[in-house]
C-alpha cells in the first residue's frame, strides 16, 4: 500500500507532465506569454488535489523565429504545483536545469 | 502553381488544425473556460497570416467529470480565424455540428 | 527530504500525465490502434527511470464519427507504466472508471 | 463560394496543423522515430479526404537530452500529405527551412 505522501508526490508528478505535454508547442511571443501562464494555471488548478500552482514564462527565453515568434518548449517554463492528498501537502517544481539543459521536474 | 486564394485558404486550414490539435485535452470549467479562450485566441495570433482569431468554449456543452471539471474536446469550440494572404482574406470556421456531432471545420 | 520511494511515486505520475496529454485527441481506429499503441510505449519509456510501459487502447470504446474514426480519449486507455528511482520500483496505472466515467491514475 | 481546390487547400493545411501540434513534444530518439512515424502517418491518414501521408523525422536532428532522448520538433520532422476533395487533388509538405530555421507549411 502506498503512503498519502507517495500518493501525493504521485498525483503532484501527474500535474507537471500533464501541463509539459499539454501545452508545448502553443505559440507564444512576450505580448502572449501572460495570457498563456494564466490559462495554464487556471486550468491544471482543476485537476484533482491541486491546492496551487504558478506558471512563469521565461521571456529570456522566448527565441523568435522569422514571423516573430517563438513555440513553448519546456526550457521557457517555470512551474510549482501544490498538492494536497488526505492532509499530506507537496510542492513540485518544473525548472530548466542550466547545467544540463534539461526542464528538471522535481519535488520541494 | 497555387492561386494567392488556395494558399490562404491552406494557411487558414493550419490554423484550425493547430488550435484543435494543441488544446484539446486541456482541462477547463466554467470559471476557466474564459482565460483558455484568450490563451487560445492570443497563440493563434500569432501564426503566419492571421489578422483575426475568435474561441469560443460552448459552457453548456461542458460536461463535469466526479472531480468537477471537463478536458476541453472538439465538440465544446466554436472559432473562427481569419487570415490575408498577399491580399487574399479568407475566413475559417470551427464548429460542433449537431446532425452528426462532428467538430466540422469549414471556409466560410 | 522526500523519500526514493516518494520521488519514485512522482516519477510514474509525470509519466501517466505526460502519456495522456501529450496523446489524447490522437485519431485512432481499430485498424490503427495498434501503431499508436506501439508509439506510446515506444515514446513514454524514454523518459527517466522508466523500466517498462505496456498501453492498451479499448477497440470497444471506440467511438466512429461520421467519417469513420475516433479521436483518443482517457476512456480509451489502459497503460501501466513502471518505474524504478535508486532500487526502488513503482507502478502505476491508467484506466477507465466504470463508476465514475473518470480516466483514474492510481499507484498498484 | 470557394473552389474545390480551395476547399482541398484549406483541408491539406488542416491535416499539416494537426499533425504538428498532436505529436510535437513527444519524446523520441533513434530507436523510436520509426514507430512514432508508422503512428503518426497512420493516425492522420484516418482524417478526412486524407489519400496518402508520409512523416519523416530526421534523424541529424535528433538532439540528445542528459538522458539519451529528444523531443519531436518542428524542425524534425518532414511530412507530405495529399488530400482528396470531390476530384481535386492536392499536395502539401511540411519541412524544416534550413535558410529562416522555420518549419515551413507549403502547397507543392
Amino acid at each position: 500500500m502506498p503512503t498519502r505522501r507517495e500518493i501525493a508526490a504521485f498525483e503532484a508528478g501527474i500535474k507537471l507532465g500533464a501541463l509539459y505535454h499539454q501545452f508545448v508547442g502553443s505559440p507564444v511571443s512576450a505580448s502572449t506569454a501572460e495570457s498563456l501562464e494564466r490559462a495554464i494555471e487556471e486550468s491544471i488548478s482543476l485537476q484533482p488535489y491541486v491546492i496551487g500552482v504558478t506558471v512563469r514564462i521565461n521571456r529570456q527565453r522566448l527565441a523568435e523565429n522569422i514571423f516573430g515568434y517563438s513555440e513553448l518548449s519546456g526550457s521557457m517554463i517555470t512551474a510549482e504545483v501544490q498538492v494536497e492528498y488526505e492532509g499530506e501537502v507537496v510542492r513540485a517544481r518544473l525548472e530548466h536545469d542550466p547545467n544540463t539543459g534539461y526542464p528538471m521536474m522535481r519535488l520541494v
